[in-house]
């Protein structure tokens, strides 16, 4: 099954219209043709089923013939992830991520990190690539933000704090929030100052294990941890 | 800690020697010195910590100041995975396995494959630089098979699973060997012959939820599974 992407904008049931890259992907790679039957997401929970109507140059017309809502799983899990500076490193933990089950992803350039230019078009363009490939229907929110401290003030509410850490023995964590902050430190690590900032939030730490993890896997591993057995 | 690979040929305790590539990380890239110490495994279960004894153009004499070994994590996890046509792709699940504890890592050709030429070199040398990341001290072989039967068939002790479809309920599974063949179908799914096969071999199906998930995910998530909690 191939899963589209609709913007809400786009949403105007029972027409629906697809634009863009998707479009052209439906029309150009995948031969899509009128009367054709067409499955499309609005990111935002709705599975629709339509008939394509009208194929343009850039734009697809759909008819609605079903649709479906799904609820958000629960908990919220907003991973918070340190910048890991290959590009390619970085864009394969939102992927992952993203496939796993994440609902939102905040990336963080750490006092230690190597500063580098992130291209969050690209990111976002990875977290929707992604949730078509895992057929979810949400689409989660990628942003980027200058520190560990914004990171922290911006999603503030309601939210447990989790770090990995492979330091540290496993201990049960007390009881959870139904809003996750998963806390992936960059690439060489917290700084004195970021330490302090978790330690003010309150965060507990959660083992990996004994053994040292690239930030991007400790990132899919919390994801997979938190969202099958929260 | 940076931690370097010296092939079992070229320990002679309390002597060793670093080669090739090794050699010339160590001392063209990181500058170790005559005096130094260094930390290295043979990839079956030492460490080494020694003390730089010369420093020549292609190779590092050392010396042994202290060992330890390390006994194979149990289960034995064999990794076999259907082939990724995306090399990056492919690159990234061998990575990810030897960072999570794979001991073992079988690729072969699906029915279903889109045939590809495979750099095994390219894979042992992903697999290398992953234990070394991960400061484990077992060096995962890692090969390349024809066809899921010959795999099997190469692999015949122990227990199978088969990583089962988004389709499949999750069952619990009964009493597992010490010796746990992980079964990842290819890209395009197995052939009806290769489910005739699986069946054949008594395997049992383990289920990884409703999502759909990418071949790399679903052999890093099993290998994390079975080995965190076989």
């Amino acid at each position: 099954m191939n899963l589209f992407y609709v913007h809400p904008n786009d949403v105007h049931l029972p027409h629906l219209t697809l634009r863009g890259q998707e479009a052209r992907h439906a029309s150009k790679v995948l031969r899509y043709r009128e009367g054709d039957e067409l499955f499309a997401t609005d990111g935002r929970g709705n599975l629709f089923r339509t008939k394509i109507v009208a194929v343009g140059r850039e734009q697809l017309s759909l008819h609605l013939t079903e649709s479906r809502f799904e609820d958000r799983e629960r908990p919220l899990l907003i991973l918070c992830l340190g910048l890991i500076k290959k590009r390619d490193r970085l864009e394969f933990a939102v992927e992952k991520a993203v496939e796993l089950g994440v609902n939102e992803i905040v990336i963080f350039k750490g006092e230690h990190s190597q500063k580098e230019n992130v291209r969050t078009d690209r990111l976002e363009a990875t977290a929707l690539a992604a949730m078509k490939q895992s057929l979810r229907y949400y689409l989660p929110e990628v942003s980027v933000l200058p520190t560990l401290a914004e990171s922290l003030e911006k999603k503030a509410d309601g939210s447990t704090i989790v770090v990995a850490d492979e330091t540290t023995e496993n201990t049960s964590l007390s009881p959870l929030q139904d809003r996750i902050l998963l806390i992936v430190g960059p690439e060489g690590g917290f700084s004195e100052k970021e330490r302090e900032e978790l330690k003010n939030r309150d965060s507990q730490h959660y083992s990996l294990g004994q053994k040292r993890f690239r930030t991007e896997t400790a990132a899919i591993i919390m994801t997979e941890h938190f969202r099958r057995d929260p």
